[in-house]
């Protein structure tokens, strides 16, 4: 049977609610890796599988199959356990920046592989690339040396990496296949299973600014990366966490580079450093390891803060330079007074992007400067004409489309009326 | 907003179960032909469709955006009203070679554009081609003149009609999206209302030789394409005919000519006698012409065999000419006696098939003389012996997996048991 045929024959099976089996699996990403399966013949596949799903068995085996399409980095050469994070991305999720130098300081060893952002959410590379000097493009061998000297590491996945998820990633983009719980499954966690580590925390969002608005659909998506994980050897555990406000009171990269910075220091707002502790708890209980100290007191003693300067330092940034600050402010102020009682997480995100923080498309500059300061959270009191944001922006003509974005952003209500909110830690899922 | 990113909206929504706008029906096509719309992406949104089907605003303006994808025929120079057939394509299903010729003998004008066969049922292009001199390719001018003087032309369609469909048909043969009825009726229906015809008989097949194996299915398209040929204006109706059996005594190239030619000399198989003036009546009531004389007549007197010979003639054929015969014949014999119950029409044609009479790729040649000759239908008493088919071909390394696909093609009982037969005409569907 020629190639091209039986690609038709797989696309078929799953377009008429088969199963795939095994070895389909294995050559459709083999061959489409190899430029034999077409991307028209794959984004078909991918439309049935976004509508027909796959069972647990499949998603297992298409994200072995992406591991194996590329190496896999292995980490014995450590003295210490090693564990990573992820979150499917929120508004202001800079949590990363502290949590990572804050579990290497606890004694965990973290391989951080991160990306950069698409949308509304940040990248946690776009933010770390505002720090004068900071290099995202590591070797294996660099990596490891930073994490030998400093407990953690962030930086790029190698092109070697899970490179069927690279191609597969831009052509979802592209064909309105990116929304289906098995793709985003096992595109996260083939990167992950691949990155080497021995356990991993997921951090799923849920609510408005998130992928994954709807909570019983972010649940479903911790369970089956979790399941992936554990099958694969890695001790995996999920947090279902809030986002229905931003994180914090930052939004952009040099912006919420500012804020890790505070919360490393002992200071910060308290969402930021509760999550940030939630989850490195989770971590130091998930990699084994005997803590050195309780992370709410190396963020207190400035131990997680000497893992943050090394780390950085050790990828060519300067930890101790100024931020980079965008040319042009302007303070968007309360209409009225009363409690603020909701505020838009994914308003505020698609602001900051529209002023420059974010990218529309893989390739794109942003600009380190850029960004949502955020002056009041909900449950907070406001009078009329208080500052609620301060929009930064190296460009001023984008106020105008990043203001519209604001539009309806925030309530504040004279009546005592409640918005529902969901509570900062929604869900814990274990393998 | 980029073009690119319309098309991911576009699939978004038919992906979300909605309906597309007539805007975003007639831009999508319009960009696909035009390049825009890549084939990753229109690949995923036919198998959207596939999946969520579209309603029948949907198929109609999906129609027209293919039909104003290229040129419009039109007949107004001819004196005598236009009427065409389509069939959905069925083993030994030559029916179009009689009926053209006999309709033009009673009055009506049938300008007819065929195609090629791909798979296992026969294209009528490739049967003519069988006939020395023959040419399928006519310009519109060519058309006209040939439908002038004989009142019936089998042609191909030029490349100017419905482009847009010729370009997905060829994006559905690889990515698994042939079998929808929105993207089979519109493709069907594009052309036909293209080609300028006033009325128009469809001939869909159902049972195990058809595409549309299940006769709820059949029933659908013919619905479906009777809708979008009465919108568009034209008269249409359609019959849901019996494809479980072969229809006449071969399948193949020259073979399906000659026993055409026996049709049009007054005699041929029964079933075919019967289907090819069952239809030529609904083509001449459908055109509305006062009938010059009665099909069944015009079969016995000559004067169908006469437009025929003008027909042929008139595009470069020899009518009179020795058909190609095939180099090898083998004869298959019944392996017991008693009555004939069963003839999956799908392994003959796929024998057929293998034989020569198809091809697997467009583009691919066919051989003249390759096919099947059938000597007992059901119904039949046979004796074990007795030559039930024989085949033909160029090559007799062939033969071998052409009589595997006829293995289990034939059933025969002793015991008085039936195989449920379909009627010959099953269903009658008007506009």
């Amino acid at each position: 049977m020629s190639e091209a045929f039986a690609a038709v024959e797989i696309i078929s099976a799953k377009r008429d609610r088969g199963e795939l089996t095994d070895p389909q699996i294995d050559w459709v990403i083999d061959a489409y890796t190899r430029g034999v399966v077409a991307d028209e013949q794959m984004s078909a596949l991918l439309m049935a599988i976004l509508l027909n799903g796959m069972n647990s068995r499949e998603i297992s085996r298409w994200t072995d199959a992406m591991i194996k399409s590329g190496e896999r980095l292995e980490w014995s050469a450590l003295d210490r356990p090693t564990v990573d994070k992820h979150s499917t991305g929120g508004v202001g999720d800079k949590i990363t920046l502290p949590l990572a130098p804050l579990v290497a300081a606890c004694g965990a060893a973290v391989p951080q592989l991160s990306g950069r952002g698409l949308g509304h959410t940040g990248g946690t590379l776009d933010k770390l690339e505002s720090i004068p000097g900071w290099r995202a493009s590591l070797s294996n061998e660099e990596m490891l040396a930073v994490l030998k000297s400093c407990g953690a590491v962030i930086c790029a996945a190698g092109s070697g990496l899970a490179p069927a998820d690279k191609k597969l990633y831009a052509l979802r983009d592209v064909t309105a296949t990116v929304e289906a719980i098995p793709l985003i499954a096992s595109s996260i966690m083939s990167k992950k299973i691949a990155e080497g580590t021995s356990a991993l925390i997921l951090d799923v969002k849920t609510g408005v600014g998130a992928f994954m608005s709807d909570p019983l659909k972010a649940r479903e998506l911790a369970q089956v990366m979790v399941e992936l994980g554990t099958r694969a050897g890695v001790k995996t555990r999920a947090l279902v966490t809030a986002m229905d406000v931003p994180l914090g009171l930052t939004a952009g990269n040099a912006l919420e580079v500012r804020e890790s910075i505070e919360v490393l220091a002992g200071g910060g707002p308290a969402d930021i450093v509760e999550l940030t502790l939630v989850l490195a708890r989770e971590m130091i209980d998930a990699s084994g390891v005997k803590p050195l100290m309780d992370p709410a007191d190396a963020l207190r003693n400035g131990a997680a803060m000497d893992s943050w300067k090394a780390m950085i330092r050790a990828q060519g940034g300067d930890p101790d330079a100024k931020l980079p600050v965008a040319k042009e402010q302007t303070v968007i102020t309360a209409q009225s007074s009363g409690e603020l009682i909701a505020m838009d997480a994914m308003k505020v995100g698609v602001s900051a992007w529209r002023l420059g923080a974010g990218r529309s498309r893989q390739g794109e500059s942003v600009q380190a400067g850029a960004g949502i300061e955020i002056h009041a959270k909900p449950g907070e009191q406001v009078v009329a004409g208080q500052p609620l944001f301060t929009l930064h922006t190296d460009e001023s003509a984008r106020f105008e489309r990043a203001m519209e974005a604001l539009d309806g952003a925030v309530k504040i209500s004279q009546t005592g009326e409640k918005v529902e909110r969901l509570p900062l830690i929604i869900e814990r899922i274990e393998g």
